[in-house]
């Protein structure tokens, strides 16, 4: 796998371009007063001041016995790379200096021989461990905490890659936890299967990061997200090894499976897992709809959810959203003249007022009638497949936009939750509402969709962008009026993104969770090396 | 909820009915030299031997104070009753005076409050508890075990079967976890929606059992097992409460619900729970098709699960299972003439081989003919709607036939297990000889289904009917050959029925997760009040 840009995201040659983008240029300078769109910033890893790693030489050799010299670094550019995740506040604190801290190893082992002596001699010298996939984490789970031990690694998974077996009677296959999504994709593809799991992180961050963080791709309406595709897991900690049971369904007691997905590291290194494949789509037909409000649409999400199967994707944008990724798209052609034109015929306003909806369907063989028998019902204007194959192109390269807003000194924090469709409508309110006030009067934009339907509830997810004349209070300040408006209702405090950092204190565990958690953690880690810091509440 | 005979299953008031089967008498005739179909024998609660109840006067005057006198039994009658499951073993002892242990006392709280001063009452006076639904456990999980304890009390559910909220929108209902079946189904159908768990047990399982032994019904293709329904689920300990996560899908950590699921009432009492409901299907459409051999239904059966969605039921008899069924619906008359005459027509042999495979769809608007067609082209012989709707009619007439045949003096044991598609066919062969081999040459039926479908496997159902010299002894060796089998071949100790006494031994847990097990338990039942004796292997 390719390294990311330690101080944004993805393949530094890439950027999602201002440029040739007016309407965008035009949306930052109406809203945020952006005037000049300078060429990217780069930042060199030099100019990260970070001590020396001071493990003693001793403490090393043993690593280094396991590993050799190459699989257990301790230089300046590998340390660096292995202090942060990917949340705005980090890429902020990386870009200016602010490193916290950041591991005195950084370790990539082969295979569970070397990480069960790799524990081994952690918990010898008193040494935490990160374990770490792609590092995609937006909600410091990745962060270089000691939690009090003198000495910190990261256990990178990255060597880890392989696709150990395929069964096509099954439709499952083995993948060892370090590969990405591109290389199980690959690998899978090479047989004819796929396991169709795409998170927006798709192309940096890994299986092993997926089942840890209980990650939601977006063709989750199709295949599931992670949970439903895990058939079982096999897991390394200091007390031994767990390998959960091979079947597709179980009633032998509580599924042990399910204290893994989501263990975050905390618990464990996950090693290879067992996934559900699927014959690889022959074909995609991704087709977008408008309409009149968010209200409309969101109903028609929630009928599709709860009465048709065989889409791969589903996702609605409020207003907001809507109205900016009309105006992001907009590269000045004829088209988009067109588009707008066609709207405003359907008594649609491009400029103020029309959600979107996508839908995705993937195989073989499948009908989309119902579907857009559904969206003509409740009222939809079809814009097309045009809009779908363009949203198909770039669904990996939004993410690299972030850069590009944070070079010009803006805020951008995304953050998702879910709930039961009956109290959708309510929670979408509130914490849009606590997102904007929590700028006091700045200029904020609060875009959010509706990223995965089920038939019983829905997540939604928020991107903010503003000016904050202190991003790090800000920051502060923004996801605690998120979160906790969340809790408030009893929401998630993720659906997809992950505790880390972030979201512990906005758990929703009682005294007894609490309780379970910390026997559990004690039974894999007792002398809590893994992941300190993380997770529990 | 009407209260089954305690010497066997269901309305006392209800036979499978020997007398106008001239099929199944055949079979029984033949097979295992059974020349009288006496009526059905009756047994008498008086006559089960049992020391009366030793607890002394001031501890039940505790828990009487709490539920009064009607709702604290320690009458012979309750005791007996709430004394075994429903295993071959259980009924077998039970009908030969074999009582091992009974409760000391039977309770029936009504809330959740009640629940808790039981709770407290228990510790202070150690007192064991077995939660109980609807004690129709095969596989010895409301046993009266005591685990050491003095006293035992049975804690029965089902004075708290109430219908809590219905929330249209979202398609979830709360219900009170000592509903029945029935109740369930009479609750929402009353507001037009249904659960659609349709265990064989339905008309006297609860959903608190349901949950607690992670129980599959018939149309678990279409609905999914119980866990796919659970949105989210409250539970008291004798350590506080959980009420876990209301969200369709969260990355929250390890998943709560998910240990309470499977906790065969080992670590708390489930009050409630919010389930995912469909609305009631408006019609049905079930069909039976004939195969040449197990193996082209079963290739047909996984073809559906891996590409097909909308089937409410795919169930798959092996050549014995057919055979033994078509005569045990051979009621003598000229339709089932007619259809022997069809299937010998298609080079079928209804004596000796053929599979019969039954496909089911619920709801308002479905299509058959993805399903069909993959039927006709794998060379099924479509024998109609009629006997669909046949199977429908006694679909939970069948568990009545056991008793019939234990007054006939046959053992009838049923087990069942789930693995990987490409692993069935060896477990099939394997655990099939093992049930043979462990009659040592005296006669024996095995008859065998997939009962429930995944892409990626399905469960095996098994029947043992035979005649043992030593009921008891027998039924040690066959389940131990059996259960020695699945464990050897990598599959689930239990696909639907749970753990219990029964499986606990074949338990693939490594010392991780027996710690781990161990320490979920001693954070909600400190004291080991709980079914002691139950699940942990
Ligand atoms: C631009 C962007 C878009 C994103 N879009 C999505 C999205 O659409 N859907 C989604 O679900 N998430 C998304 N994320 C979040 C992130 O990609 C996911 O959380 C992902 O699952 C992390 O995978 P990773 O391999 O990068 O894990 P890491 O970030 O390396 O680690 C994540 C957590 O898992 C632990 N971990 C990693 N590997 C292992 C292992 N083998 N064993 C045990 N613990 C391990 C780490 O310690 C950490 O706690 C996005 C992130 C970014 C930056
Ligand atoms: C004829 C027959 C057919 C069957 N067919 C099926 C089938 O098709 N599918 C299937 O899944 N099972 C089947 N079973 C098995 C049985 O019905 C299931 O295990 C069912 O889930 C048990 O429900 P119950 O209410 O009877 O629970 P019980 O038998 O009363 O209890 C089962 C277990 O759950 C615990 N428990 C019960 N209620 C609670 C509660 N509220 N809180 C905590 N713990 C609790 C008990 O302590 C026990 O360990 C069948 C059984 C019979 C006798």
């Amino acid at each position: 796998m390719q390294e990311s840009k330690w101080w944004g995201w993805g393949d530094p040659e890439v950027t999602f371009g201002l440029g040739n983008r007016p309407g965008l240029v035009r949306y930052l300078r109406d809203r945020f007063g952006v005037t000049e769109t300078s060429a990217p910033r780069r930042f060199r890893v030099e100019d990260v001041a970070l001590p020396p790693s001071a493990l003693p030489k001793e403490i090393l050799a043993g690593f280094r016995h396991v590993l050799g010299e190459k699989r257990c670094r301790t230089d300046h550019d590998a340390r660096v790379r292995h202090s942060v995740g990917k949340s705005y506040r980090e890429l902020w604190q990386i870009r200016n200096g602010r490193l916290g801290d950041a591991p005195d190893l950084v370790l990539y082992p082969r295979n569970e021989g070397e990480v069960a002596e790799i524990f081994s001699l952690c918990r010898t010298h008193r040494v935490a461990v990160v374990p770490w996939g792609g590092g995609t984490s937006v909600v410091g789970g990745v962060n270089a905490l000691r939690g009090g031990f003198p000495w910190l690694a990261a256990l990178v998974t990255t060597e880890m890659n392989r696709l150990l077996e395929v069964d096509e009677t099954s439709r499952t296959a083995v993948l060892e936890a370090g590969a990405s999504g591109p290389e199980v994709e690959a690998a899978l593809g090479a047989r004819g299967f796929s396991l169709g799991h795409f998170p927006q992180s798709f192309e940096f961050s890994t299986l092993g990061g997926w089942i840890a963080a209980r990650s939601a791709g977006q063709n989750c309406l199709g295949w599931g997200n992670i949970e439903r595709m895990l058939v079982s897991v096999r897991v390394i900690s200091p007390m031994g090894e767990i390998r959960t049971l091979e079947a597709p369904n179980h009633a032998c007691g509580p599924d042990f499976k399910q204290l893994l997905l989501g263990s975050e590291g905390t618990c464990g290194l996950i090693l290879s897992a067992r996934v559900r494949v699927h014959p690889k789509p022959e074909r995609r037909e991704y087709f977008l709809t408008a309409f009149p409000s968010f209200h409309d649409a969101s109903e028609a999400a929630r009928e599709i959810a709860q009465s048709v199967s065989g889409a791969a994707l589903v996702r609605v944008s409020d207003e907001e959203e809507s109205v900016a990724s009309l105006a992001f798209s907009d590269k000045g052609g004829l088209s988009h003249r067109l588009l707008r034109a066609w709207l405003r015929w359907h008594g649609l306003s491009p400029e103020s007022r029309l959600s979107l909806l996508l839908a995705g369907f993937e195989g073989a063989d499948f009908s989309t009638s119902s579907v857009r028998g559904i969206l003509s019902r409740r009222g939809g204007v079809s814009l097309g497949r045009a809009p779908g194959r363009h949203w198909l192109r770039d669904r990996f390269r939004l993410p690299y936009l972030r850069d590009d807003l944070m070079d010009q000194g803006l805020f951008v924090e995304t953050l998702e939750t879910s709930t039961l469709w009956h109290r959708l409508p309510a929670l979408y309110e509130s914490v849009r509402r606590a997102l904007i006030d929590s700028f006091r009067g700045q200029p904020c934009s609060v875009l959010t969709h509706i990223s995965h339907l089920y038939p019983d509830g829905a997540s939604l997810y928020f991107t903010v962008i503003g000016r904050a004349a202190n991003p790090l209070e800000q920051w502060h300040l923004t996801k605690h009026a998120a979160s906790d408006t969340i809790r408030k209702h009893g929401a998630a405090a993720s659906h997809h993104h992950g505790i880390g950092t972030d979201h512990r204190e906005y758990l929703s565990w009682g005294p007894l969770e609490r309780g379970l958690f910390r026997q559990i953690k004690a039974t894999m880690d007792p002398d809590g090396l893994l992941n300190p810091g993380k997770l529990e509440p």
